[in-house]
């Protein structure tokens, strides 16, 4: 199961050590107290903390507070000793097993975006996302380039957090290779606890260098500002809970004064330093949107034969992927009246509604609000196997939030990265993607909106907020255009659809699902033909 | 693997198929129409069906469209047919494959809860709870007293989403027994299919005597007003749409009307008919709590040491039961400043937060609020082996609902017994649960109150609805006296704490939680001290 083991150590491993032992060298510790001082200590903390939670509890944002390191080195006894200090009912430990067959059937973070904690809540995972990267590397299951791949992960998923009001306290709970050693050397060198030493121990702690050294790299590289490690003794028994307890009392306490003081002066913006540039599609003279024909139409004889002929061949390719277990995610924005509904319904018969799921996104509710903005999506992701339509998406943050200001600059500017490392969880994770802008022109939207006032059952589609985004049209087409070029990409590829004429759209619209089904399938069009039932 | 066919037929069986026969004779079907006529009578319906989906979606109810029979009868075509001829995204199509092990792990009905639609949405779904009960007893795996419990618990939780408003149609897709004979024997006469016709398919049949009478039993027993069965012949494959279509159209425009009708009249109160009988706390002399004595104390040295024995005998349970994959809830209520959280902090010590959820009950959320109340429990329910505390719980629908008036006097009424079939079904799958009563002097929590007030990381504890609650003192002691004599149970019992000393009080509530589960386990208060580590 394991494999060779690296001894006699070679020197760039040597070197690897030396760097990991200079690094935990600095691991925290209190400094030695009676007994006495030692309870003032933990009681005072105590209820510094108490206090602090109460605080925390209209604030909004949470907390996360994370531990990994060696097993043994005190995880879980922290985590417990944590729930006991503070009011148990706003705190949460989150510990991670095997995967659920469910959670295996979604991409790889979903078990853990599922447990995040509400605002004013402070979440405990142990080990968490740390533990695969470790493990695997540790055994040889994975190489170092995977491990960089989900160091990386992990400062996308930290930062993504962090952005949004996270506080991060990440302990790493270390055991000395030395005092590890020692340990094992002290006890052979005694006949009488000799028979307690056995080549398993020597040969764990072998293994035990590596995962200092593959613990070492994952800290180095998942060091950031906003999501800082701090290195716990975990063989000091008595003080690592003073230790760990005021590293917390100090963060939260200095972020819920910096949000106090927020409050109280006057409101600008708080932004800490440059926007991510975004390239601004203001001034331009071409946007994505003005290349589309709107001219192009389809005749209703072409129309019905091509509507039977791709809703066919999408039902085959539907089958094929749920036999594969690949999930399918469809997302549609546009304009209003832009025809997402009726593109939507000529999908659907072609499909297994056992299958399908179909999510309306409108306003967030309360829950959701008290989460990253994403939360409510990644909820939504399905098992495997299956075609989950979203009609309005994620990209509600670059479009409305952005245009209406529900969205801080910061925040959506930031939303396209975010975006794209989700959806390259997705399409990771075997997922196919493809969303679509369906784009009419503004005299079409007029035309559409006057014949749903004509129509009782198509009235409730109108809405006063439609004629007020209809004002706002130019500084959608600018957000369009940053959105289209900002999070295009071969596996999450952006269609844009001449619009103008319904029967032309919803065509090309199943034409683009099957062609791209197909792709991720691996069939060629005529091959598609011939899926079996 | 099937249990010996029952053929030649035995007279009580005979007797079984013709009432299974009439039954199914009077199946819904539509007169024969001209394939234009048919077109138009269609085209209609689902211009209807929009129109009254339009109307629903700011409704306050939900809608559940079920579907069951035989296999091949068309259930999964009816539901897409009906997601293509109504708007899709206000309709969601639940199939139901074998368990995850996430819903293994949870009481039966977990899946279903988790899977209700919200209001203004139509749900279908696929045989759902009717298929495990038809599939058991078809294959001879379960006796007919199971099969009539299993209806009960159908029943009771139908029972239970209609009176919380949700409209339920019921569809038996049907394929006579005849028709099906006839079919293999006209194969058979012909001398090119009669190779198609195996032995197997006559077995099937045979079997398929046992589906269509078993499916007879089950319609029988759960046929209710509020749930009613519609009976389809499956073998009408170009009218069975418009046949369910026009039943949906017909309940929904009279549910939809009636409430229509019902906002428009002064609000009386729309009572269907008497309240179910709750036998009434006021008036009574001796109350269950009246009987408490509160003068009950412990010293501060009996209380340390009882604490530290009762939680390492939490300790060893709580670990006993994790192995034994036994699940735990506690739920706490009381008196504001009761000290309920007091109460869990001496429980928390004891237990691997890994393990455990404390779930603070406050005012819904949106989303809950769209659905059962019952339903934000539900999906609160945790995996083998976890230890789940309810600060506050459903109990607040007889309680605090009761008293402020949230909750229609029907509505805290019928409370009673769906708490009851609620914790039925929890202990039937093996969860252990323990409720709380933590009761007070008015004396007492004045002096908390004031206590409270003079502790600034305490104040937050108190609100002005404590003070108003306090006004209401009367009011809540009826009602739970209500409450305990109507949902106390061997398997789901009260337990009413003195609590005026709070070292008495959290002693027993220890020591409570710890005889349940060690009678739970079967462990004696020895021999539990033998559980290994």
């Amino acid at each position: 199961m394991h494999p060779p083991l690296d001894v006699p150590l070679s020197s760039e491993v040597a070197r690897e050590i030396k760097r990991a032992e200079k690094l935990f060298a600095g691991a925290l510790t209190t400094e030695a107290l009676s007994k006495k001082k030692l309870r003032d200590a933990e009681t005072d903390l105590r209820e510094q903390l108490l206090e602090l939670q109460t605080r925390l509890r209209d604030a909004d944002f949470n907390v996360l507070v994370l531990f990994a390191g060696v097993d043994g080195a005190g995880k879980g006894d922290l985590a417990n000793l944590l729930s006991t200090w503070m009011d148990p009912r706003g705190i949460e430990t989150r510990a991670y097993g095997a995967l659920s067959d469910e959670e295996a059937e979604r991409p790889r973070y979903w078990r853990y975006w599922r447990d995040l904690s509400e605002h004013g809540q402070i979440g405990v995972f142990l080990s968490a996302w740390y533990s695969q990267p470790l493990l695997d590397r540790v055994y040889g299951e994975s190489s170092p380039e995977v491990l960089l791949s989900q160091v990386q992960a992990i400062r996308a998923l930290e930062r993504t957090l962090a952005e949004d009001g996270t506080l991060i306290l990440k302990f790493w709970m270390h055991l000395g290779l030395e005092a590890q050693k020692q340990r094992l050397e002290k006890l052979e060198a005694d006949p009488l606890s000799r028979w307690r030493v056995t080549r398993k121990d020597w040969e764990h702690w072998t293994m035990y260098d590596r995962f200092v050294r593959t613990g070492a790299l994952l800290i180095e590289g998942t060091t950031a500002e906003a999501a800082p490690w701090h290195i716990v003794d975990g063989s000091d028994g008595r003080y690592r809970g003073l230790t760990v307890g005021r590293v917390i009392r100090d963060a939260l306490e200095n972020r819920l004064d910096e949000m106090d003081a927020r409050r109280s002066t006057p409101v600008e913006t708080a932004d800490s330093g440059e926007p991510p540039t975004v390239p601004n599609a203001t001034g331009r003279v071409v946007s994505v949107l003005s290349d589309l024909d709107l001219g192009r139409t389809l005749d209703r004889q072409g129309y019905r034969s091509e509507l039977k002929r791709l809703q066919a061949r999408l039902n085959r390719l539907h089958r094929l992927a749920r036999e594969q277990g690949r999930s399918t995610i469809l997302v549609f924005e546009g304009w209003d009246a832009g025809g997402k509904g009726g593109a939507i319904r000529r999908i659907v018969p072609a499909l297994d509604m056992r299958d399908v799921r179909i999510i309306s996104i409108a306003a967030p509710t309360d829950e959701e609000n008290k989460h990253h903005y994403l939360w409510r999506f990644w909820r939504h992701l399905s098992r495997a196997g299956k075609v989950t339509i979203f009609d309005r998406s994620w990209y509600g943050r670059v479009l409305v939030e952005r245009i209406e200001g529900f969205a801080a600059e910061q925040e959506w500017r930031r939303a396209y990265q975010e975006i794209n490392e989700f959806e390259e969880s997705l399409t990771e994770h075997g997922i196919i993607l493809v969303k679509f802008w369906l784009h009419i022109s503004q005299e079409e939207q007029d035309r559409r909106f006057q014949a749903r006032e004509e129509v009782p059952y198509k009235r409730w589609k109108l809405t006063e907020e439609d004629w007020r985004n209809r004002e706002q049209w130019k500084a959608y087409e600018d957000a369009v255009d940053d959105m289209v070029r900002l999070t295009n990409s071969p596996t999450a590829p952006w269609v844009l659809v001449e619009g103008n004429d319904k029967r032309f759209a919803r065509v090309k619209v199943l034409q683009s699902v099957c062609d791209v089904l197909a792709d991720a399938l691996g069939v060629s069009e005529t091959s598609d033909l011939e899926v079996r039932h």
